[in-house]
């Protein structure tokens, strides 16, 4: 490996800590970097890359943010939009019928009209950004106690937002990075109007189930096409990616350009220790007991399966991502190395004595707010995010309890999602049309109303307040049963009608969220007073003395929110095997005999019938070292160019530590290649007008 | 309905309480009766029937426990055995290789040659029961200690069985009745020669799975044949069942002998609070993170699927099983039921006031276990009873360990499972020769110490000492390794070799066993001390004040020991819907067909090419209202002639509360019919032998 340059050296450390040992190595290609303080002299030294402005430019308005939780990108002049399957799966369940199962039998619009109307999607294009620290903390006075300077920081920011919002009409947020030391005010042109084009079958495109999830080898189609609209009329975007046929080969340099969701590699090691003494044991719990609800009611049945399909993929998906980081935690070299970096730190001869004072209290600090945390976190977990109520109906009724107080405080004071500036997106969701399952409710509904009995015990006031007397199945169909809220026009109507509506609903789900709702206030104030309160101004100084000793070479935190990153197509070894850097259809249709076709490693008749036709050797998925984490989901993959040569949807089971550390040793994401798509679009899927549109008529 | 007798208000408040009224009831079917103190007088007068000591003896000897957790019965002078296939189902798996799946193909041994020797299976048949209470509370004085009193009943319990074993060559264990109010001796004689004569497919066997177990209507032929050997002779029993070509109609009178595992009917609302708040979502939590481990190995390929079968069925039927009494518990109408009967008990006028005055000490008494039990309770569970090591090679390790010191201890010093009368029971399971299969020693010891890390923090000192410095996955292989107990001859070797084998062994899972044993035993002994002695003790008076107040009318707790139970074999409504009291060959291929043959609803090919040659017509599950619990599975059916008339093996969802009340509202255990089994070994498989031993060559 080539040169080590000073000031790498918490990535190379990161970099290095698998393998267990501290070898010289290049710059690695750690980073989620901000588009306004991209990694330039990095890429230029390592790959001898000229990241541009115009070239910036051109991939930050091409690429999307899927609000429900992904990324995707503009890759037609006409508004087409590419993600994965399993970003795009939400909306296939909400626009299938037991009829017509689109998750199962995928989907083609021919042309502009046999479209189909997302319900409720909100998507992103991220248009400027700005910092707004300096009046951010200007609002914030050193003397204020914490309950004081929580409400005048949300203040602050809903101001900001606001007046963002009217003078430029576009979606305005501040957001937090490096855990509260900078503020940056991002502004976003956003669609409502997003219809599904062109969708695989799933069994294709989650090819491998939960198995093959954050594994390598891998061959999906983890592929979904949309289009944007606006005023009816298909969206014109100023910039979208141009189709790579031919896609990366061995060694190139990439780019990945999406919002990766949460990563947690400038928290503190107490930190660290209270995610996996008390956050991932309480996660890992919650997600087991709700997978297993899901499958099981699946398996009942083959309706069961398509309604339960989604919510089951998601809660999979998490179980698996979160066990990957419990067992990174509990491995003794990732905290020892956390905690080297700490005391690296702390005590660099760069900081003085004043600033190595107040970088202690800092890590003190966080230190007292997990303390506080450990005893609160499970009530709040599950009454004010919901843990113990996983129903729609039940997130419509606190939704339309909540809108009915606060939309009457002035703007500063209210909860923040009831900011002005986030009243729209709120009420899109509010009002939405997508049908709600009533036999999907019952069983969430059931199953996290027993976990929160299990987690607080069936005597517990709260648990007997919430059952009222009755059985949990009894409750639940009492709830239910008891409920107009599937209605989208009742939901209009208790929105419209403001407090006096709400006091006067018998509605039970509107009940329920009544009754909880002081309990679940009072346990979010606390939580944001004693401990995101302490541990944000704690963080501040953290990344303070981070800045001073080591400057921006470390990109903040993760926030669902556009960063950069970049790597290089290369595979890696694994006991001693060579992992290519990409499979072929070959190696599907190999894995898929070996494994019988059994489920999940079935194939659609489509392509078992169209072995013949494909070109076995092209490649179909793809790995590099490019960093990114959940969010990234439908991330386009860039060449050079500015080329689209594929899309992201994974990463493998070493790269599950990334939320903690990067390593390049045999950490990837995993990506659908561009040449494959295109080659399975031509061979066995009858869409002339979605491939002439995405090679420009080639 | 009837009417209702005096004394029989426990029962009958127990049979309405789920339809949450008291309506005038006839006796009901509770009771899981001992063969001592049988419910002659009862049965004489709700079903007319006259139950001789010649049909109990006749019950009685042809009745089989096995001792792997489950029920058989002799079905031909010959040694022949039924039981359920998911009681077989671990030796099928001990006996098969990738080559030869008894699991999924099934199995059958045309001539006594080619049956197969099952590896460690002990079976036991009740010779006699004695009752020996005077001699167990001689010996404990009141005023001991609970430690002294603890060791005191411990000693003689141990002298009790090794005087017994050593008079009478037969196994002899000292049973604890109404938690420790009446203890009787039991002998048994036993055969550790037991050969696999018929399987069908699993297919068949659990047709519907998870999704249909704990269900009814329902269609599985969990039916499994062995045969007994001693001298390598078929054992030629002196009782055994005639087979009855006809099987029960409805609204038969009809008996189970089993050997019902625990039920906690018994128990004070302390005691079910406990279970509810601590026990059960602990409990719930563990086998949640379990059966996920399992299913997602077992989908990784088939091979994978077929070593985690069996433990897979297991930890899913107790998931159900416990999801099912944590649900009865959360019930508000069960423990208000609860808390009725125990008040009535207290203020009943047949209690003098010295009666009240020791019985309200004694609730206390339990009360105040349950607090010293919940901070220890999950220690005990993860250290002692191995709920952090799930691992057969651990198992045997420990087992080594402690065998190497308790065997030069006096007998009755030793822990009870070394107890002298035991001895050779246990060397039976630590030199099985059956395979253990490393993968999967792999996922379960990764599983269960992740799942100790979730318990107890990743930074406990138990942890630490345990991982020793090094992630799960590395210290599982290290641990896996570095053991050879795979193989039978070293672990005689061990045993063999005494203590000073064991402190020169460098064994890693020896060393690891060794490792805890000092923190397992701590716990232990104060769960036996300070939980288990004060609960007997105040069981033991609650007893005398039940007796005093009801007689013998309510029957003890369910203990893994023989049991008669009786009912009525009859249908039941859910949601207005009538349920037949059996299924048939027609509903099953229509079940089947409408969930279009896909897993778990598949049928083996013999079954889907032979429809035609059955009559549709024919029983082929049935239910009754007789009292069973888990632990019943593979308990025969009588009929008044005390013949076979079919084999249970589950019970229906009503009846997943019957662990704490029983009811016949809708409550039934679930059967294989007996005129069923016969129409498809007759139709389907080709198994003349059998047929013609079962029906006496008819």
């Amino acid at each position: 490996m080539t040169r080590r340059r000073p000031g790498s050296r918490l990535a190379g450390l990161f970099a290095c800590i698998l393998i267990g040992a501290f070898p010289m190595s290049s710059w690695s290609d750690e980073g989620m970097w901000l588009l306004n303080e991209p990694p330039t002299a990095r890429l230029q030294e390592k790959y001898q890359f000229a990241l541009t402005p115009q070239w910036l430019e051109h991939a930050q308005l091409a690429s999307i943010r899927f609000n429900s939780g992904g990324s995707a990108s503009f890759v037609s002049p006409d508004g087409l939009i590419i993600t994965n399957h399993h970003v795009g799966s939400d909306f296939l369940q909400k626009l299938s019928t037991a009829q017509d199962d689109l998750l199962k039998n995928g989907f083609y619009a021919p042309t502009r009209e046999q479209e189909r109307k997302c319900p409720d999607l909100e998507i992103n294009i991220l248009q400027s950004i700005q910092d707004v620290t300096d009046r951010v903390n200007a609002a914030v006075k050193p003397e204020m106690a914490a309950a004081e300077a929580f409400a005048a920081r949300r203040a602050v920011i809903s101001a900001i937002e606001k007046e963002s919002l009217d003078a430029t009409g576009l979606r305005s947020d501040v957001v937090t990075l490096y855990q509260g030391a900078v503020y940056h005010l991002y502004r976003y042109r956003k669609y409502t109007d997003v219809r599904l084009v062109f969708a695989p079958e799933s069994e294709i495109a989650s090819f491998g189930g939960d198995v093959d999830n954050f594994e390598y080898p891998r061959h999906s189609l983890d592929i979904c096409f949309f289009r944007a609209y606006d005023n009816n009329q298909p969206v014109k975007p100023p910039h979208w990616l141009k189709w790579s046929t031919t896609g990366p080969t061995a060694d190139d340099v990439v780019f990945v350009t999406g919002h990766p969701g949460t990563t947690n590699r400038l928290e503190t090691v107490a930190k660290l220790r209270h995610r996996r003494d008390v956050t991932l044991p309480y996660t890992l719990n919650r997600l087991r007991a709700a997978e297993a609800a899901l499958l099981q009611f699946g398996e009942r049945d083959p309706a069961n399966a398509r309604i339960a399909q989604s919510a089951l993929h998601r809660v999979a998906n998490a179980r698996k991502a979160f066990s990957g980081q419990f067992q990174g935690l509990l491995d003794p070299a990732i905290l020892r190395q956390k905690l080297q970096s700490e005391l690296a730190l702390a005590q660099s001869p760069k900081l003085t004595a004043a600033d190595r004072a107040e970088l202690a209290k800092a890590i003190e600090a966080i230190e007292t707010a997990q303390k506080t945390l450990a005893p609160m976190e499970v009530e709040f977990s599950l009454l004010e995010r919901g843990d113990a109520f996983a129903s729609e109906l039940f997130a419509h009724a606190r939704m339309l309890v909540r809108l009915a107080s606060e939309s009457t405080k002035p703007n500063a004071e209210r909860l923040r999602e009831f900011r002005e500036s986030n009243l729209e997106s709120l009420r899109l969701s509010l009002f939405s049309d997508a049908p709600i399952e009533k036999e999907l409710e019952r069983v969430r509904l059931q199953q996290s109303l027993t976990f929160l009995a299990e987690q607080l015990g069936g005597g517990s006031p709260l648990v007997v307040k919430i059952l009222s007397g009755k059985s949990i199945p009894a409750r639940v169909e009492e709830l239910l049963n008891g409920s107009k809220l599937f209605d989208a026009a009742e939901r209009k109507r208790l929105a419209d009608g403001g407090a006096k509506a709400i006091d006067d609903s018998r509605d039970e789900m509107i009940l329920l969220a009544r009754l909880i709702d002081p309990e679940a206030r009072a346990v979010r104030k606390r939580y944001e007073t004693e401990v995101e309160e302490p541990e944000r101004q704690g963080y501040a100084a953290l990344a303070k003395a981070r800045f001073t000793v080591y400057g921006r070479e470390v990109a903040p935190d993760a926030t669902f929110t556009l960063r950069l990153a970049y790597g290089r197509t290369i595979g890696y070894q694994v006991d001693g095997v060579d992992l290519p850097f990409h499979t072929t259809f070959g190696s599907l249709f190999e894995k898929a005999e070996r494994l019988q076709f059994r489920e999940p490693f079935n194939l659609p008749e489509r392509w078992k019938q169209g072995k013949a036709k494909l070109d076995l050797a092209v490649p179909f998925n793809f790995v590099s070292t490019a960093d990114t984490i959940g969010g990234n989901s439908g991330s386009p993959v860039l060449n050079r160019a500015g080329e689209f040569i594929g899309i992201n949807f994974d990463r493998n089971r070493h790269g599950l530590v990334r939320n903690f550390v990067y390593t390049d040793v045999q950490a990837r994401h995993i990506a659908v290649h561009s040449a494959g798509i295109l080659e399975v679009l031509r061979k066995l899927y009858d869409c002339p007008a979605l491939i002439a549109e995405i090679t420009g008529g080639k």
